[in-house]
């Protein structure tokens, strides 16, 4: 009686698991039972290696700024996949994959819909997969693209501000402009190809980083008298050990996106993206020693994720030469963004915008230019990069201005000064050290 | 001549490893070889992520508590692994599976027992998996439970009692108790349901951990002149990365305890699990921030270990929409929990009675009421939720005490004030910091 | 255009994605689609947790060393691991397996070689996993060989030098070697035998931190008046982390060994390798109790690597008892190993020695010994031992005593008592932190 009334009221599907156990022998053309449960077990492993992206993600930023806002890092970067995950199930799921729609914005209803009996088991996705995998590895997928925001923000944005344009980014803004391509979109009709997500996650996240981050402003002290002063980051074991949990979860990331645990595909994608990454250290290692004198140790970090970053859009359709130079290219490219978005001032802490918005444009290019296949073309590619950075930085600096107007989206100067941690929080990160808070 | 010397000494078995690399073409009606190794792999990767969860243990508790007392901590939570693991080994595993047997205890022998032949390869667990498999997943889980009580007694328990007292609760108390339901006991035959164990992992771990902390009583300097005076965590990274590593050790811990890599119910359960981790973290935050009018780190990442604890009873036989508001209500339930414990002065550095003990009892009885399967019934539930209370308890309680006359269970005042780490272990956990000792 | 210049001037080939797209159905006699998704699986998923070790290396290395010094350790373990994929694509790989040669050593040419078609596919390595896999697997191992030696030469090495020393070491000392036995060459013809690595990996990784150690001398400040000044690490949770980090990657380094999913093999190395470990751990902890008197952490967490590289030789080749014994022996070893080498002032600042280099020849042996396959012959195993001990040695010392001649291998007293940090990298690891240089 009481179970009824929940599952009548509530718009998510009632689930019989029963029909899991005595599943009929109707498996797709070509697709036994043990193949169509090593594919499913292998996305339900990338599933947890992107959701471990979630703690690199924190600990990367937290590394990389002060430890008097380590708290409010780490809150925000926690709320976050709670956000992600909960608002794409209500949601996001059935924005991005609405099914048949005009190609530019479709909903498929609130909360998850499971296809009836073993049309949302063996026969869902192909034989690779059931519904709830599918449903999970995006989730997944989802709350990175906010993830990346944060740190750009970091160290000044106000909590409340920032957990409410989150969850609106997430649950709308990026399932909207990734139906374009990921669910059959128009740009998936003009042959546009985003294999993991160099633009729909890393540039998707990266244009509204950029957003929020015009309209909040540098932080207090980092650009004065027309001089750049570095602000360190405190922890540097925080921050690689972020990267190194971000390259593992990128074996998810890539490695699931070939939607199967096909063995060529997946094993060509862990070459490509393992190499890519390891040129993008290389290069930016090089690169910065030649240019600062020195070798940097946040800039090789960072250059990992470059490279990363750079092959995601074409991990499985470039050769392995082609990985390297993707990779390489994208570790030079790297050193200079960050250069470049100090000398214009815009304050990006943790060095995102670099990362995730330019290296995402160069890999998305980088498809027309490396990729095997012959249908990819390099204009295409750049049609979508424009559109993607067009709607998604509008809509991103739409949101994050309105809200400007109503609550506030900055911390006060003395908070800022003191720190996010006492004041937003009431509690420091670290407590029994002795620390300056710069 | 020496090799046979020990063999025939040693009470565990011969394997003759040869007989894995012909293997007979015996499967299970309906296993394939290519089902039996996805199946077998599957569980495998959920071992290894049942491991890092100690990672995540010890991470946690450590961040939660004093830096003088880190090293001591450490110690604790990597020597409770090698314990675990060893004496399920000589004896946990057959206390806890011991094949027929009276439905309260049996046991089937000391060391490993592995069928001859393919009777312990492709004809075991239906050809879902090795016995190998089954053994070291289920030695995986043994140690979380006194690693539960780890944290509870954190900062003043005697490092050798505490060793001790392990020791005993893995290889003794938690197996016969387990046997009861997962062993095919009493309680199994009755109807009970525990899926991955918010009873017979959290709860018991949980019950152990309050029969030690009675008799311990509070840390110095909590409670002063009938107030709480609060101790602060001294590294909040260290407890956020913990957070993480026990949510992705709960992919292994929930998806594993479906026994196989069965599709639709392992992509539910990670469905389940993470979303009623994602609820918790909502309904924690929400709830703190209006109680106690600060957004708080510790309580959402209580939050959503409470989350995962409440789910893990019926991750498998609940909707989503189920899973989702258990979530939710664990994670109400783990703030009013934590104040509750400090008003009656009952001292958990971290929170684990709320976490694992009352979260634990609210995801038995959950099944109760959310499960979509009509035999689960909640007086059921109730019943086993007293019975592993009850017995678990006073076992617990009975041998810490009698621990605390023969050996102490506590350090001394000057030990407790000074720090565990210079006094059990002389040396400190951080070496180059200025630190204070609080 | 711009593409076939790129693919005809570079060395690496051309790989066609389509022909994974439509593979034929050729697959390796009994083998099915399903087994050989399962199998290429989870060799991916062995790789991803070897990668894993690499953070492993870099947290157990940064939290056992001064805090000083740390940016450097990790600036070396991030490098390296790129220094080790690239180049081990470059010609490592062709060199550790040459296909047909003489035994000693041979090469199969610059950069990758797919084989056409299925070759690399479904017709590679008997249906078990691609090329790709195999590549990236063993392209992962590479490096942590170069690793180990970072270990031992921490807080003086001069960073390009020791750059310089990795690159050569992994890509040619390391391949030439492993041919010898796993390349098919005259070791393996031999019947020498090395499961994981033992000696190939860990040996092979030790004597090369030998040869650099002697050449580079101890610590400033270690070795006084002829008393051993103990260096304190900077942080037990980063070590701790490290370690368990370690063994999360040993599940994928020995259970990868395997070369497929095999489920009672890999199973049964699971149990082998985790009761090793745990082994391990409970002998140290009980030899350095008893012999310094107190339960020391930093023993606990070698005593349980100790285990870990014992057990690598033989892991899917002893019983379950043998490997208990062999990581019980592996824990009391490192124990005196480590007060062995302080007494002949061989400076090794996290035991790197007395885990890899001494546990990796117990290891090796102890294959005679515990083996449970007559072919396995002590004698055999020692031959093995000596000939990878006195070339790598050799090959190392020769290689490290020459960069100390052409451009020096240890930086200025003044760096050394400074920091490397700041010296070469011009940054501290931690900011904002009060901390003691020591």
């Amino acid at each position: 009686m009481k179970k009824s009334l929940f599952f009548s009221v509530l718009a998510l599907p009632i689930l019989s698991v029963f029909t899991f156990i005595t599943p009929t022998t109707a498996y797709a053309a070509g697709v036994s039972q043990g193949l169509f449960t090593a594919n499913n077990t292998w996305m339900l492993v990338a599933t947890f290696l992107v959701f471990i992206m979630h703690l690199g993600f924190a600990s990367l930023e937290s590394g990389l700024t002060r430890a008097k806002n380590t708290t409010n890092i780490l809150f925000k970067n926690t709320a976050i996949v709670a956000i992600g995950l909960l608002t794409y199930a209500l949601c996001g799921f059935n924005l991005m994959y609405p099914g048949d729609f005009n190609g530019w914005i479709g909903f498929a209803g609130v909360g998850l819909s499971l296809p009836a009996g073993d049309a949302g088991l063996i026969g869902y996705a192909d034989g690779a997969y059931t519904y709830y995998t599918d449903f999970i590895f995006q989730a997944m997928f989802a709350a990175t693209a906010a993830t990346i925001v944060s740190g750009a923000v970091a160290e000044r944005v106000k909590l409340s501000s920032f957990l409410i344009f989150s969850a609106i980014f997430v649950a709308i803004i990026y399932p909207i402009v990734g139906s374009w391509k990921w669910g059959g979109g128009w740009l998936d009709a003009m042959g546009f190809y985003d294999f993991a997500g160099s633009t729909l996650v890393h540039g998707v996240g990266g244009w509204g980083a950029l957003a929020c981050v015009l309209i909040l402003g540098p932080r207090l002290g980092k650009y004065v008298n027309g001089q750049v002063r570095p602000i360190l980051g405190h922890s540097m074991p925080l921050a690689t050990l972020g990267m190194f949990l971000l390259w593992l979860g990128w074996f998810g990331f890539n490695g699931g996106s070939v939607l199967s645990a096909d063995p060529g595909l997946v094993s060509l994608v862990f070459v490509t993206t393992s190499l890519a990454a390891a040129a993008g250290i290389l290069s930016s290692m090089v690169t910065s020693w030649m240019v600062q004198k020195k070798p940097d140790l946040s800039m090789i970090l960072n250059g990992s994720l470059a490279g990363l970053v750079g092959i995601t859009a074409g991990a499985d359709t470039v050769t392995v030469m082609g990985a390297i130079l993707i990779g390489l290219v994208a570790g030079v490219i790297v050193v200079f963004s960050v250069m470049f978005f100090d000398r214009v001032k815009i304050d990006d802490p943790v060095g995102a915008l670099s990362v995730h918005l330019v290296c995402g444009i160069w890999g998305t290019l980088a498809v027309g230019i490396f990729s095997t296949n012959p249908d990819h073309k390099l204009w295409v590619q750049l049609v979508g990069v424009v559109a993607y950075g067009a709607v998604t930085f509008a809509a991103a600096f739409g949101l994050f201005f309105a809200l400007k107007g109503i609550m506030g989206v900055r911390v006060t100067e003395q908070e800022e000064m003191e720190g996010l941690d006492m004041h937003e929080h009431g509690v420091a990160a670290y407590n029994g050290f002795q620390i300056n808070n710069q």
